[in-house]
């Protein structure tokens, strides 16, 4: 698919877009067992949604197979790549360089090859001008001109709560488009800014209610 | 509320628990601020959700007040705290402590009184039998026998994907009611855990889909 096709293309659910994500896990866990098929309804189970859902989400993005041993797993996993990934490398940049950030940092880099993250950014001048978590990081004053120059699309906002707020303008100034708020702190982003709000209280929280009374 | 109460109270919609949690990080955030009152307008705008849906969520969980100044942030504060906090101290595990897990201890204790990681289970026998992260860390073949013992209700599973699925059982056989999966593989628990996915990759995924288009 060209990039102007890309750019053309309808945006699909969010909803869909997280379960296209799970799919490819799926898949790739598949494909780490060595298995080369698998059926709607097990993909479905595998996820707690109908094989009905999975069928209709793979017809939404365009995938048809018409084999009797169900999807081809490889095939499955580079077609949805090419609708859930960039046709070409996206920056990521990470805005405070904690411990948290810097084991994120690990983790994350090298799970995915169009997806990584280029640049770090703090105020501790032991980081900043340093490879931190094998990425440069920068002084954080520096943000605006370096996610420019590095072509940062999205960032990882995972600065204490006290700046972070103060980062949405630099944020905006630098043409970013996409932020995972790792803080505990609500941005106030225009709707040209895609925000997921990542935070581990929260979500940890949310666990434990649900969970509290479930004996 | 007493025990008994909150264990007859109905559940919240998803949804509704995690406004509310996240009403209380913008509460403290305004308390931190010096700010003793809001009003369910800023409340709204702060989120990006309206001041009807505030104040449908206030009167869901019983909360009323007739103050002209607006919601008394110390007093919301608490209250949300009967709501979503449990009347106890819960105690959450956290299988595999590798150093993203580690980050996250650190991280996590000590920013809510009433949740704590308090075990953490590892195979690497560096790890087991010693405190890591501020946590006495155990084996993993010893967990369901310690998990049972310290009362954990909730874990958070961030050991390697190849033995996630492997931990489903134990996990169900501890009486773990909720686990946060930070994990890239899909865990299959029946209906009566509460499983939030949270998988870094799987989010940024999400914001690099909806960021890249966004110029």
């Amino acid at each position: 698919m060209t990039d102007a096709a890309h750019t053309a293309a309808k945006k699909l659910p969010e909803r869909t877009v997280e379960r296209l994500s799970e799919y490819r896990r799926m898949l790739l866990e598949c494909l780490r067992q060595g298995r080369t098929h698998i059926y709607s309804h097990e993909l479905a189970s595998m996820h707690g949604i109908t094989a009905v859902q999975v069928r209709r989400d793979l017809m939404l993005i365009g995938f048809s197979s018409d084999t009797k041993k169900g999807y081809a797993v490889e095939v499955l996993i580079d077609f949805i790549g090419t609708i859930l990934d960039s046709p070409d490398p996206l920056n990521v940049g990470i805005i405070g360089m904690g411990n948290l950030a810097q084991a994120l940092t690990h983790y994350f880099n090298g799970k995915r090859t169009q997806l990584r993250i280029t640049a770090a950014f703090d105020i501790d001048p032991q980081k900043a001008g340093r490879t931190v978590a094998g990425v440069p990081c920068y002084h954080m004053d520096t943000f605006v001109e370096t996610a420019l120059r590095h072509d940062i699309r999205v960032v990882i906002l995972s600065s204490p709560s006290s700046v972070a707020a103060g980062m949405v303008d630099p944020i905006l100034r630098a043409g970013v488009r996409g932020v995972l708020n790792f803080t505990s702190t609500p941005l106030n982003f225009p709707d040209s800014v895609y925000v997921e709000d990542y935070d581990i209280i929260t979500w940890l929280e949310k666990v434990a209610y649900f969970a509290k009374d479930n004996r």
